[in-house]
């Protein structure tokens, strides 16, 4: 590694940033807007960080058409602590939720939910396919708080295109591994959340799109747990993670600047085209999801049955800084994480390098 | 503001960083360790992280002589999350937890603990004082889970310098706005926790130092609430916040080169008592705190007594570089935050001004 200067880097998060961001970053560095401070070192109730972060919040609406019916909410705790919050803000009727289980981090949010007391019906599960295909039919029976859904499934690499009939319950999705790269109507939701180091940038943020009209219905929540709380503070109830929040912005910036989402989508399924077509085709790899409509754009596992010829390539892609290939120990084999940031020609470095090992390996 | 270089940033946090840590942020902002991505890209699941996160641990440890016995987790959510996570995982037994009300924040702590349903008793209070007096003496009466005190209040500006005596109880300590800066035994207390954006550095990290003994005691919390949880995955349970940690980790050898927490408190008193000599002996400002044995050496609250006139000051000083001197709305007048990084010819500029400022409006 140490002679390689241009990495490609497939991580699933934390994941590559876009180049001009990481530049902007670094030339803004020891002083933020010629402030004479970092970035890092400005205050929270400060104009430099007021005008910073309504900036980053607008331009989040702008690039995902939030209606001004949402609040948007900058978080702390990653997805994880939304499993928490969102069951805790929005079970208070029924206490009972309805879990899309496409996977693991869907199975995830279900089992948080029901530590802070919700009941949680399996009403889809993919199980039955090993998670390689996802559930659309619903199962619904009596009165759900929500339905959960995971919109794209970062292990198993799987992402709805369409959303499953939800015969008019309230749609809650984690969107974690494709917001901003895949289209979705906010309208179907009541409310998103996403932690962002995977398709916006920095990990320590978190980002809830939540319905306004569905805030203050649970009492006496933990601060930080509290949605209402939060919104009536605009994400300052207590110190915001800046930087997270400065660096999101960034990436805004130049996602609107790129053509925004359906711009974006375009360009991941370009990306996620080119790999899928190799491994469609190649005797060596096969890819992990075979229903093509069911296939994720950011994540793609993928593997050749054989786990000392995956180690291998691993090891020698590695060398060639293609790194963190790496797979889930869940799906095994190898992942290549094609996010926003992620370079078209990191796709075709990964695809020529395939050619070359299959040859040397000699293809099946 | 536009022609000032250099400038003095007393905000109480997010604060100021050492210079030469924003320097070295910078320099490796493009290629962390030579690895080709920045360290906002870098994986949680990477070599590269691994090493960067334990020997912020251990350089953590050694700075405060952190024993073997206690766990130290890089958490998220700042300390107001750990006002309930505290309350969640160690008030089990009684359900009642013995409150220091020493101010605002000491205050926060108690009405997070009583949402998750644990009883708090104010054991002692500086109320009489109106807060500018510390609480020693505790009222204490039948079991507690544990005493809370904040060690530093960073609003009313006061310190303890000696803990209050605790008859055996367990104490757990609000450390966000002095630890590191001044010196306390870590056996002292059962656990500690401090949000790292004000002696630290970062907005996005929470550091929990915990008696190992004291984990487990609660069943089936939240993921992001359960300290065991948080331990058994060695803080990375989910996502952790990446560039917080690496930039604390900065900040920590930083403060190792320059002879660790007691030559740090050494700095602080030098830099405090120029201020305080200063506003003791001024005609014009006075420090909220008269009690010199309770004064904090990080913040510093001050005010002429004349509202407009305070007005004018900080405008004046803003104007000379030295920045975020608004006193908290609570206190009123100015507050000068002399955090680790902030150096002493900081100070120097502040007195300096003040005398001006003094000599202008006609000393009283």
């Amino acid at each position: 590694m140490d002679n390689v200067t241009e990495v490609y880097n497939f991580s699933a998060g934390p994941a590559v940033l876009p180049v001009s961001v990481i530049k902007k970053m670094q030339a803004e560095q020891p002083s933020f807007k010629d402030s004479g401070m970092s970035v890092l070192e400005i205050s929270h109730r400060s104009s430099l960080y007021e005008e910073m972060f309504h900036q980053a919040k607008s331009d989040l609406r702008k690039l995902m058409k939030i209606p001004d019916t949402y609040e948007i909410l900058f978080q702390q705790g990653g997805a994880t602590l939304q499993f928490t919050a969102t069951a805790l803000n929005l079970a208070t009727k029924q206490k009972r939720i309805g879990l899309i289980d496409s996977g693991h981090w869907s199975q995830r949010a279900g089992q948080e939910a029901q530590l802070v007391g919700v009941e949680v019906d399996p009403v889809a599960s993919g199980q039955a396919s090993g998670y390689t295909e996802l559930p659309y039919q619903l199962n619904l029976t009596g009165a759900y708080d929500y339905l959960h859904i995971t919109t794209n499934n970062t292990i198993e690499g799987t992402m709805y295109r369409r959303l499953p009939a939800t015969e008019g319950n309230l749609l809650v999705g984690d969107m974690s591994s494709n917001i901003l790269g895949q289209s979705y109507d906010v309208n179907d939701f009541g409310l998103i959340y996403a932690g962002a180091q995977k398709n916006i940038g920095p990990a320590g943020l978190t980002i809830v799109i939540v319905k306004k009209d569905l805030l203050g219905q649970a009492q006496a929540l933990p601060a930080m747990l509290d949605y209402s709380k939060q919104a009536k503070k605009d994400s300052a109830l207590n110190t915001p993670p800046v930087f997270a929040i400065y660096a999101a912005g960034l990436v805004f910036k130049w996602l609107l600047d790129l053509g925004g989402v359906a711009a974006m989508q375009k360009r991941n399924e370009k990306k996620a085209a080119l790999l899928y077509d190799y491994l469609d085709n190649s005797t060596l790899f096969k890819p992990a999801v075979t229903k093509v409509s069911d296939r994720s754009t950011t994540n793609v596992p993928f593997m050749t049955g054989d786990e000392a010829l995956d180690a291998r390539f691993i090891e020698e892609a590695t060398a060639q800084g293609l790194l963190n290939l790496k797979g889930h120990r869940l799906v095994g084999g190898m992942r290549a994480s094609l996010y926003n940031a992620f370079p078209y020609e990191g796709v075709e470095a990964l695809v020529a390098f395939m050619e070359k090992f299959a040859k040397t390996v000699g293809e099946k």
